[in-house]
């Protein structure tokens, strides 16, 4: 499998991007691409997320591990009770179960690889209770009103 | 984990950068930096290889796959029996028991990410039969003569 890149718009030959509704109460603005599902010995899927300018991706968590590398752009991430400036070529992990999310908070738009086993639990989603103990820490209070 | 990336120096935080001896038979100019190793769910390793212009990485195979990203420049990659031109953003698979090979052959570095199972089998290297069977496709000859 080859799929040349197009760095003009982001996209990989033969992927079809996968558009989120443009608005929703857990997301908005993100697009994905699956670049890699499950083959041979590798049983993990690669995908390929953006966040358009001012958008953020879904705030869950989930039994599951993610592994991702910053590969557009600059924005902020909150991986468990951290909020941090992420840009371009940074990796991280989000370990199991911790609430994650990532925004587009610099004016351009924020992509990012993610790679996840290819069997995996759904994500859950905050309850007003959750999000409650999460903005006690000042920083995550000012990270989910998009003034990290 | 958290990795900084160091856009000026392609290097992450926290990581050593592998140097492969300067120049062997095999292989001319690659570093290898160690990402990410088996943790949670997932069994895998991720790599960043840079190769220097001029330089090459070792032409092999193996039974496991890979899973490549270019993540800087330009080259060529052979690819079984293919040579491709290889950019920044592409995306591939490297199938079981494919000879494959990167080549800076651009006038500047090659890097890329490459997705392993972290249980995989030792590479194979060509004997001068395999070598003599590879260039018989005139591209494959330009290739490994550095002239593609």
């Amino acid at each position: 499998m080859f799929r040349k890149f197009d760095g003009a718009a982001y996209r990989w030959d033969g992927v079809e991007p996968h558009v989120y509704k443009e608005d929703s109460s857990v997301f908005r603005s993100v697009t994905k691409q699956v670049l890699f599902e499950r083959e041979g010995d590798l049983p993990v899927q690669f995908r390929y997320f953006q966040v358009e300018p001012g958008g953020w991706s879904s705030l869950e968590r989930h039994g599951h591990m993610h592994m991702v590398v910053i590969f557009r752009g600059r924005g902020h991430a909150l991986i468990g009770g951290e909020v941090r400036e992420v840009a371009e070529g940074d990796m991280m992990t989000i370990p199991s179960w911790a609430w994650h999310q990532f925004r587009a908070d610099r004016g351009e738009p924020l992509g990012f690889f993610c790679l996840v086993n290819a069997d995996r639990d759904a994500p859950s989603y905050p309850t007003e209770a959750d999000l409650e103990e999460m903005r006690r820490a000042p920083a995550v209070a000012a990270f989910l009103d998009g003034k990290a």
